[in-house]
């Protein structure tokens, strides 16, 4: 049973999109990383029914949530509850790492991943 | 609008009883800290309805899910889905800090704090 998992064991890198994997998948949450190279970004985006978390695990990110934006580094964690869009971009040197969840999950789908 | 938690400002210490603390509670996820002192534990239980994780922040804990015991340290996700039993104890020498999140999010209480 994979109930246990090391973040650092899971982080990808992918161009031009950045890299997204699921980590566990609930009837209630998802769990994933998201792991964004410099000058990548994920656009600001809305899920109207689902809450959703970044935290910073390795780097600095460049986050949207509503109207404000603000820089986040590791330990941080970043709330875009329903309905509030969001979005993050990687202006720094180095890759941006980010454990996110969201409730309730994204359909499952064959092919690709949520996040 | 605070949608950003820098997890280091929140930890916290609590005796007899392990410290708990709300970072963000919405409409379909509840985010917090555990933070445990050596020897404290969190009980094995169960949440017949809700899915359950927690990111080892600092020290190393020994979790039980289901009927596996099993340690983990800083970047590794332990995952307890839905009517899966399980607990956490802290057996090493410094604190155990726990960011931790269950979907659906507890009912919103009066006084003390859920987790």
């Amino acid at each position: 049973m994979a109930n246990f998992i090391d973040i650092h064991t899971r982080k990808g890198r992918s161009e031009p999109k950045h890299y997204k994997t699921t980590l566990f998948h609930g009837e209630a949450l998802m769990l994933g990383l998201n792991c964004l190279e410099s000058g990548q970004k994920q656009s600001v985006h809305t899920h109207a029914d689902q809450d959703k978390f970044y935290l910073v695990v390795e780097g600095r990110g460049t986050f949207t949530i509503g109207s404000r934006e603000q820089e986040a580094g590791p330990g941080t964690v970043v709330w875009a509850p329903q309905g509030v869009e969001h979005g993050v971009r990687n202006d720094e040197a180095v890759q941006l790492v980010l454990f996110m969840g969201m409730a309730p999950p994204p359909a499952k789908k064959r092919t690709g991943e949520p996040g």
